[in-house]
């Protein structure tokens, strides 16, 4: 089969892989349908350095299951399944609490540890299928893979930003960051019942669609003069719920200029630095700051219906489709933000 | 009347200062019948420049109020009452909401925005009296004065670390530092039905105090040996809640160290830093951090009963009483920690 590997900043290649197969009895090979790049998979993309040896990377991805292990009750050949950016085992006391990305047996996909490979493949080995994959019901049209493959990752992630902020009805919403995330937790906090959403981000075609998904403000505006501005449209209080979906530090300090006493920071853009103000300008106010990496395989049974039904389209967020062997290209065009999220077809 | 100064670091002073008066209709004149030493006051003590004017100090007090301005109801001349540390006016949104401490109009004492004083003097001049205080039903004993003194701060503050925490029944939480703030952070836990409380602390004698107040282990070690320790008393998991009432770098550290994925940190000891790690050991585990300046005063009437019949005695943090006069002695002996919490009879 073909596979993605990148092999240092800015080197993506596709290459012949071996054909994936049962390894542990709770294992399933899932044949991959659509997979797609993460804004997550830049920061290698940017920084990785050069290895000979190559890394599998990707992970995303829906597809149909090809083979089940004997321990496998959930799934069987034939099924069409969601497959998390998280292997979790399903029966942990972190995930009977939802909290999958921290399964005391579970791990993430290119994981050592696990022996997984990455998503942006022909096809892949699941661990823990039982715990870890969530099956579509019925006849998939492909009108709907744009959909179900933001239940990989980048729904249930602005979903969690929302949800773990407590986003109810008639808040005060802040996204920082247009990506998908930002986008889709626009989406979420409306779906929440938001009375205002100010969406902050730069560029105009990803926050007109910010607009379709409810926000009801757009920021373009950084630094000093966007928390100015976020500030002068919430009547000089900052917004209850800052949702931020970036993981520059200089979007964490643009939430702690923008939320409002007692609000809530939650965070789910993994974040590129190790330290940042949590002195009185967070304790002061008596901020929360919460969040982390989405247990999505927690949300994708509660949000899927909508997506079968039309009621929401988060696969909207997907404006650039190509094939697996023009996967390169697909990274250079999020690089270079020619595309706001691209979908893979292996 | 007499009033304490603070000139610098290590020069506490008791001068002549003139006797409050109404200046604003909201205002009250409080008699001071006690007042005490917090944990914070040792900061100034420990780093404040030399000063030739000097600046008064103190904020938690219990007294008996002598005068009132004509727009007062809520209490009159003779009525016993507890000062919060914070002044607010009980009607802007955020004291509406419970966060008294982010009052539009509100502030602390010894803060020239309010023109108020210090609080460990003879009487006080309290604005907006009655957003602020809390009048004490019936005939008070003296018995009861240190326990409602702890209602003017490291109660509340206490419980607030717990209550933003969300201790609930059957709850695993740490509390870090064995002063007056984290023993009753201890009470509060175990009121909220905490089932296992861990108390770091080096000084026997507080910690025994906190296993009166519900403890179940005491952890002396700090560092990496104390994180071990509480992951040993926790399955390896870390504690749900962490109530961290220190306030220096290496508390929250240590925090971060026992926090069990998906569990909270909760902060009242006011950070005397400005920067802290914020990246993947916080981020990873979903940790939520929490907490800020206690809004005592929302919790007064609700704490207050269980003082009054003598269900709790949260006042048994005061191992020592002096005369005012003697406040300099009372920092001295904070300050070695020869003394836990000390009370001043003014």
């Amino acid at each position: 089969m073909r596979a993605t590997y990148i092999f240092g900043a800015g080197d993506v290649r596709v290459l012949d892989a071996p054909d994936p197969t049962i390894v542990h009895p709770t294992d399933a090979v899932v044949h991959v349908t659509r997979a797609c790049i993460c804004g997550s998979d830049l920061h290698p993309y940017h920084s990785l350095p050069p290895t000979a040896a190559g890394q599998t990377i990707g992970h995303e991805f829906i597809g149909v299951v090809e083979q089940v292990g004997s321990d496998v009750t959930s799934v069987a050949p034939g099924d069409f399944v969601i497959v998390p950016f998280a292997v979790s085992d399903g029966t942990c006391q972190f995930c009977r609490e939802g909290l999958q990305t921290s399964c005391e047996h579970g791990g993430f996909w290119n994981d050592a540890h696990l022996g997984t490979a990455g998503g942006q493949a022909q096809a892949v080995r699941v661990p823990l299928a039982d715990g870890t994959v969530v099956k579509v019901p019925g006849t998939v049209d492909e009108a709907l893979y744009p959909g179900l493959l933001t239940l990989s990752d980048v729904y249930g992630t602005g979903w969690h930003a929302a949800v773990r902020a407590g986003v109810t009805r008639g808040d005060t919403v802040a996204v920082i960051g247009d990506g998908a995330v930002g986008l889709l937790a626009v989406l979420s906090a409306k779906q929440l019942g938001a009375e205002q959403i100010i969406l902050m981000g730069r560029h105009a075609a990803r926050t007109d669609l910010g607009r379709e998904f409810g926000a009801t403000d757009v920021v373009a505006e950084r630094g000093d003069e966007g928390i100015a501005k976020v500030l002068d449209l919430t009547g000089g209080y900052g917004a209850r719920k800052v949702l931020e979906a970036v993981g520059h530090l200089p979007a964490y300090d643009q939430a702690v200029g923008i939320v409002r006493p007692g609000g809530v920071i939650s965070r789910v853009g993994v974040p590129q630095y190790e330290r940042g103000q949590i002195g009185w300008p967070v304790f002061g106010k008596n901020v929360t700051l919460t969040g982390g990496p989405a247990p999505v395989r927690a949300y994708i049974e509660q949000l899927m219906p909508a997506v079968l039904d039309g009621t929401v389209d988060p696969g909207r967020v997907f404006d650039s489709e190509i094939g697996l062997e023009q996967i390169a290209d697909g990274y250079r065009a999020m690089n270079d933000r020619t595309a706001l999220k691209v979908m893979v077809r292996p």
